[in-house]
C-alpha cells in the first residue's frame, strides 16, 4: 500500500485547523568556521517558543544530499512523493498567474533577453524591465498566431513571461532554448518523442515569428523557452485528507503550486500584514491554511546573510498572530535550505516545528534553529511525512489496522 | 524514479575529490555495563578532529536490526540497494584474487578442511595451512576434468580457494556443502531450479574426485563449498556517478568488491603506510578513493577487545596523512559494527563522519564515537545514501526540479 492509498483509509473527520508556514528556503550555514547560521544568528523569541511548546526536527525535502527546486520541495511538504510526482516550470508559472492550464495545454516558462546584433544573447534578463514593460511586450507577441494550434502569451513578472501551446497530441519533452549563458544564440527547441516534437515545431516556429516582432525592442529584443510541461494529473489535497485548504501566498509559483493540489488560493495582497489580515478574515471558512513566505529564500540566493537574518526575524514577528488564532496544528518548515553562503538551494535539512498543544510528545527542545531542531523530537524525517504528521496531531488520522 | 535514475539526470562534472575510508566494522558495544564500546575506548584525536570539523552521524547498513556481510555493507556503501543487489560469495572471492569471471561462470568459494577417518570433517580449516600450501593443494585438484564444463580452482589464502565452474545455463542457487560445524559430512550440493542443479551435479561430481584426489594428505584431507554465485550485471561507479573510481584495499574480497562496481584496484602493498603511499602517489588520477582498512573487523571477529582499540588507534593516526591531501569530501565509516562482545558482525548502526570544509553543516559534534555520532547532523541515515551525501557534499550534484 502507497501512502496515499493509507491516508485514504486512515482519514477521519474532523473539526481540527491546520497552518502549514512554508519559509521558503528557510535552513542555511555558516559563513565562517565556528560561526551560526542565519537562523541561529536571528533573535526569534516566537519561533522559540513554537520550539519550546511543540515538537520540533529536521526535514529531508527529498533525500539525503537531494537539493530539489521549489516544485519538489513544496510537493514533498504536501505529502506527494516528490520522486513520483514531477511537475515542469512552465505548469507551474501558469498556474501562478492564474491562467486556466487545461489538459491539452503545453506551458512554457519564457524570459525575455537582450539579443547583440550577431543573433546572440547579450542580457538574459533583458536588464530587468519592469512588469508593466513586461506587459507591454507580450502584448506584441500576443499577435503571432500558428496554424494548427491555439497560442496564449501571459506576462509574469519583470523579464518572464509564459507561453501556451494548446492542441490535442502534443507532448512536453522538449529541451529548453535557454543556453543559460550570454555570448551565444537561443537553442533551438527538439523534442525527444513525436508529440513533443510537434510542440518543438510549434516553438520554434512560434520563436522565429518573435524575434521579427521584438527586433527593434531596445531592451526585449529576444527571448528564450525553459521547463516545457504538460499538464499533470495529481489528486486534490480535498480527496486526499479530506480537507478544505486554502493558500495565502504571494509569489506566482506557490500559489500556482497550491491551485495544482487544489488549494483555494486566496488574495494574499503583497506584505505579511497582508497575508496575516487574510488569514483572519478566513480563518473559518477553511480547515487546512498553507502560508507562503519567499524573503527568506530570496535573500539567501542573493547571498545576503544579514538581510536573510532580518527576514527571519520579520517572520517570527506574526508568529504570534497565527497563534492567536489557536490552531490545532501549526507547523514552521521551509521547502530547501537556501544558505547564502551558496547563494543557492541546498540539500541540507531544514528546520521544523509542530505546535499542537493536544497531542505532540514535548522533547525539551526550546530553540528553533538548525543544531537544536537537531535534537527535536521528529528526528530526520522526510518532508513528503509532514503531511502524515500533521494529520495525526490534528486527530484526522486513525488507527492502522486492528 | 528510482535513486540511480535521479543520480543520473542530477549528477554534475567537477574537479572535487572525495576519499572514502571504510573501516570495516567499525562499530562495538561495551563488554561491560555502563562501560564504552571499542572506538570510545580509543584515543583517537585525528578521528575527533574530522567530528569537530564535519558533520557526523549512525549509518544503518542495511535496515534497522539488519546484519550485514561485507558484500551488502560495502554495496550499501557504493550507493547499491543492498537488498536489491546481490553479490554470491563466490563472485566476489574470485573477483578479489583477480580471475576473471565472466558470464558463464558460477564461481564458488570454497575451504580445504581436515577428515576424520569417518568422512566427517575434523578440522573446518585444515589447520589453517600456509597460503604456500594452500597453493600446492590446488595444484592437485587442477588436474580434475568434468564433461561438460569447464573448471577452475584458484588459491585464495590458507584454506581458502576460489572453484569456477564455466558453462552456458549455468545457475547459482545451489546450497553451500558446507555444513558450519566438526563431526558431520559434508553436505551434498542441490540446486533449487533446473540450472542450479545442473551446477550441482558438477559440483558433486567434483567433490566425489576431490575427496580421492585429497585423501591422502594430511591436512587439506577434504574440502567444503559455500556461496555458489553467477556473475551479476551492475552500473559501474564511472556510469553511476561520472566519477573515476580508485580502491585501495588489502583483502581480497574487498578488491573485488571494487572491482564489481568498476573501481580501478591499485597496487595497496600490505600495510597502511603502504595503502598511505599509494593514496598519494595516485591523488592525480582519480576523482574518488575507496580506502579498505581490514584490522578492525578482524580483531572484533577475534573477540579481542584491547586489540581492536589498537587498531582504531592505528587508523586514527594515518588520518593526518589523508587530510594533508585536501580532499574535498572526506568520509570515515564501516560496512557494518562487529562487536568483540560478539566475535562477529552485528546490526548495530555504524558512526560516520563527512568531513567537507565548504558544504557541510557543522552540527557541534567533537567526538567520533557511537555516543557521539548519534547526535551528528546527518543523524541515522541508510548506508545506500551515504554516496548521495557523499556527491552533495562535493558539489556533483545539481538541482532536482524547477
Amino acid at each position: 500500500m502507497n501512502i496515499h492509498e493509507l491516508i485514504g483509509e486512515l482519514r477521519e473527520p474532523a473539526k481540527t485547523k491546520i497552518v502549514l508556514l512554508v519559509a521558503d528556503g528557510l535552513g542555511g550555514l555558516p559563513v565562517v568556521k565556528g560561526g551560526k547560521t542565519e537562523l541561529e544568528t536571528a533573535r526569534v523569541p516566537n519561533l522559540d517558543a513554537c520550539a519550546a511548546d511543540g515538537v520540533s526536527g529536521l526535514s529531508t525535502p527529498v533525500l539525503p544530499g537531494v537539493t530539489p527546486g521549489s516544485g519538489p520541495g513544496h510537493l514533498g511538504l504536501f505529502g506527494y512523493d516528490p520522486l513520483e510526482f514531477r511537475i515542469g516550470r512552465g505548469i507551474l508559472e501558469a498556474l501562478g498567474i492564474n491562467f486556466a492550464v487545461g489538459a491539452s495545454d503545453v506551458a512554457v516558462r519564457g524570459n525575455f533577453c537582450t539579443m547583440a546584433p550577431d543573433g546572440t544573447i547579450a542580457d538574459r534578463r533583458a536588464g530587468r524591465p519592469t512588469t508593466a514593460r513586461c506587459v507591454e511586450v507580450v502584448e506584441k507577441l500576443r499577435a503571432i498566431t500558428l496554424p494548427g494550434v491555439e497560442i496564449f502569451v501571459e506576462p509574469v513578472k519583470e523579464h518572464r513571461f509564459v507561453l501556451v501551446f494548446r492542441a490535442v497530441g502534443l507532448g512536453g519533452h522538449v529541451n529548453d532554448t535557454d543556453p543559460q549563458v550570454t555570448g551565444v544564440e537561443p537553442l533551438p527547441a527538439a523534442g525527444k518523442d513525436a508529440p513533443s516534437q510537434r510542440t518543438a515545431e510549434f516553438a520554434n516556429a512560434f520563436m522565429a515569428l518573435a524575434r521579427e516582432v521584438l527586433r527593434h525592442e531596445p531592451d526585449c529584443s529576444g527571448a528564450v523557452l525553459r521547463g516545457f510541461a504538460t499538464y499533470p494529473t495529481i489528486t486534490t489535497f480535498a480527496d486526499l485528507y479530506g480537507l478544505k485548504p486554502a493558500a495565502i501566498a504571494v509569489y506566482p509559483m506557490y500559489k500556482g503550486l497550491a491551485r495544482l493540489v487544489g488549494m483555494d488560493v486566496l488574495d494574499a495582497g503583497q506584505t505579511l500584514g497582508d497575508q496575516m489580515a487574510r488569514l483572519k478574515a478566513s480563518w473559518n471558512d477553511y480547515d487546512f491554511f498553507f502560508l507562503h513566505y519567499k524573503y527568506t529564500d530570496s535573500t539567501g540566493e542573493d547571498g545576503n546573510f544579514p538581510a536573510k537574518v532580518e527576514m527571519i526575524e520579520k517572520l517570527d514577528a506574526i508568529v504570534p498572530q497565527i497563534r492567536a488564532l489557536n490552531p490545532d496544528v501549526f507547523i514552521v518548515t521551509g521547502d530547501h535550505s537556501t544558505p547564502s553562503k551558496f547563494k543557492s538551494h541546498s540539500f541540507h535539512p531544514v528546520p521544523t516545528v509542530i505546535v499542537a498543544p493536544e497531542t505532540a510528545r514535548p522533547d525539551g527542545n526550546t530553540e528553533f534553529s538548525e543544531s537544536a531542531c537537531l535534537r527535536g523530537g521528529l528526528g530526520h524525517f522526510q518532508a513528503m511525512h509532514l503531511m502524515l504528521l500533521a494529520m495525526a496531531h490534528a486527530n484526522r488520522l486513525g488507527k492502522y489496522g486492528a
